[in-house]
């Protein structure tokens, strides 16, 4: 494989002394891109867009060709594992994804196989492959998956939920049923993530973007439990590399000290806690990632620079942090604010990284 | 006015022995109750069910003709506020409240006036009187309003959202513009609050159903700040007895501590936390209310009562709980739960309470 040119974010993550903090978007392939659109026009739909290597390579090197940013991330959804399961996924116009076959009982839980990523995904290890080649060593490549609670909610829901009825009529009403479908889930999701890296993902993110919803018990139990399982199951080192593992539960602030007990490398932070305070609770134990705001992208430059120093002084001196937003950037942001905030981070945390 | 015969609720929020813990639940007067989807039809459309003093006073006792509750909450929308301001409160099928006129200038947020809650909100404090003597002091009426950012966030929406575009591009660009909105909002639910109050609600509560979506400085200086200066303002006592500030902030679990300085009387808590853990941060300074997942009532009795056991148990003995779930009740929960819910409360909690 190619040499890595800029290693700053995959350093980072394992508290390795760097020039500057590396940042990256989560959601920096997306639509507030006009070049995003015109490749997902071509593309017909979305899924296609996720189902053609090609393509998904053509999205994921948009956001690099336009921003100095030190990571890519692999185009795709994170519904794919359940797609493979055979539910059935269908993106309605403005709704949001859904499934033709939600699982509701213990027979539907009990039919569903683990796919081979290998066969039924291949189109996403084969997107691994065609990126790594097109970035040649540019800057790492971020493999990802949903956590399996999380895809354990659109999969018993059919659909996206603010109430979480069924899933969590299931958690209370018969809790073993839904720990059958998270065993399958991790076993799918460990498989998965292990095929990426084999095809040259160099660090791995799992999200969890629907823990927040649960209890502090239930978070534990049919959350981080099987994240907890991936973790220690994945492969750690591939090309002479270590692989980090990143975990983001949204809306997780609460529950930090037991997910940097998980054995992972980072922790993803939304932007509901200061940085410097989670890095007091676990930062000698793990790096952390985060967690400006994203609608500060709506405000002007000197609004955004602000945020960022305000939140580099938070974390304060030494390596063990990645910029980021605190979830995904939104549709209708200016991609020239995108600029302001990547080269503020470079510019201004400098300063903190002086030996 | 009547004597209180129950006054366990209020007694509780003040820290007062009390026989057993005190329940209700929010949303209590809601469409999973058969009884109020006919009263509902009966008036045409929801806001007529809420300008109507006789029929908000008919749902309002429904809920405690069919359960052992502590209180009642005076039914209202938590958008009068705004639609007494003179943007256009409707309701579309299916999709929540919108406004016809949202605030999106300086300009729109300059022309909004003060509600008088004696005028344009008369129908509310009508409500207040009509269920007041209808109650014939069976249990203490609950006055609420929704929270100052709360209430912001529709009205420079215009709509529901997840990603709270338009209002926090007010807050990252326009800071001054949205403490004018906020302190304009401050005023009215200060003179709403009183209002209800004169009228015959026996405690108030303040729904901040959106603090949760801020970072943690936006949250004091947006969101807590201004019901701090409310709660300063709020007629404490009435009737010869104490009028308790219940502040619930979703998601505002990191925050306990700040909540409790406000000089409130009680924190309502959402699910994400352990009552138990919330005590020992604030439980000195403050009760507490809640806090069981709405989606427990999906399950049968026995998980029930064992999630209500522990709950109290975490809570621990003596008073200063309110017993609720930690958000409103979902619309498909059977009532004949809810009964199994209050009963469980009342019968498990007696040893909590013993001299």
């Amino acid at each position: 494989m190619n040499e890595l040119k800029n290693d700053r974010f995959l350093r980072a993550l394992l508290g390795q002394p760097v020039d500057m903090t590396p940042v990256w978007i989560m959601r920096q392939a997306g639509r507030y891109l006009p070049e995003y659109k015109a490749t997902r026009k071509k593309a017909g739909d979305f899924l296609t867009l996720c189902k053609t290597p090609e393509l998904a390579c053509e999205v994921t090197m948009q956001p690099l060709d336009r921003f100095d940013l030190d990571a890519a991330i692999l185009f795709s959804d994170i519904l794919t594992i359940p797609d493979a399961m055979g539910l059935g996924l269908y993106f309605s116009e403005g709704e949001g994804p859904k499934f033709e076959r939600p699982l509701r009982s213990a027979a539907d839980v009990e039919a569903i196989g683990i796919p081979d990523p290998e066969q039924e995904l291949k189109y996403v290890t084969d997107a691994v492959r065609v990126i790594r080649k097109e970035l040649s060593g540019r800057v790492p490549l971020i493999g990802f998956s949903g956590s399996p609670w999380t895809l354990a909610t659109y999969m018993v829901e059919g659909c996206g939920t603010k109430e979480f009825a069924y899933v969590k009529a299931m958690m209370f009403d018969q809790p073993a049923v839904l720990h059958q479908l998270l065993d399958k889930l991790a076993d799918s999701v460990t498989l998965y993530l292990n095929a990426q890296i084999q095809a040259g993902a160099q660090a791995v993110m799992i999200f969890d973007t629907w823990g927040g919803v649960l209890g502090p018990r239930n978070y534990l139990d049919f959350s981080l439990q099987y994240m907890e399982k991936i973790v220690s199951n994945l492969t750690r080192e591939n090309e002479g590399r270590q692989v980090p593992v990143i975990l983001f539960t949204k809306n997780g602030g609460q529950w930090l000290e037991a997910i940097a007990d998980t054995g992972c490398d980072a922790i993803g932070l939304d932007w509901t806690l200061e940085i410097g305070d989670a890095r007091k609770r676990v930062g000698e134990k793990v790096a952390l990632q985060g967690n400006m705001d994203p609608a500060v992208l709506y405000a002007a430059e000197p609004r955004i620079r602000a945020e960022v120093a305000t939140i580099l002084e938070s974390y304060g001196p030494g390596s063990g942090m990645v910029f980021n937003l605190g979830h995904g950037i939104h549709q209708k942001i200016n991609p020239d604010h995108v600029t302001m905030l990547v080269n503020a981070v470079h510019e201004l945390s400098k300063p903190y990284h002086k030996r």
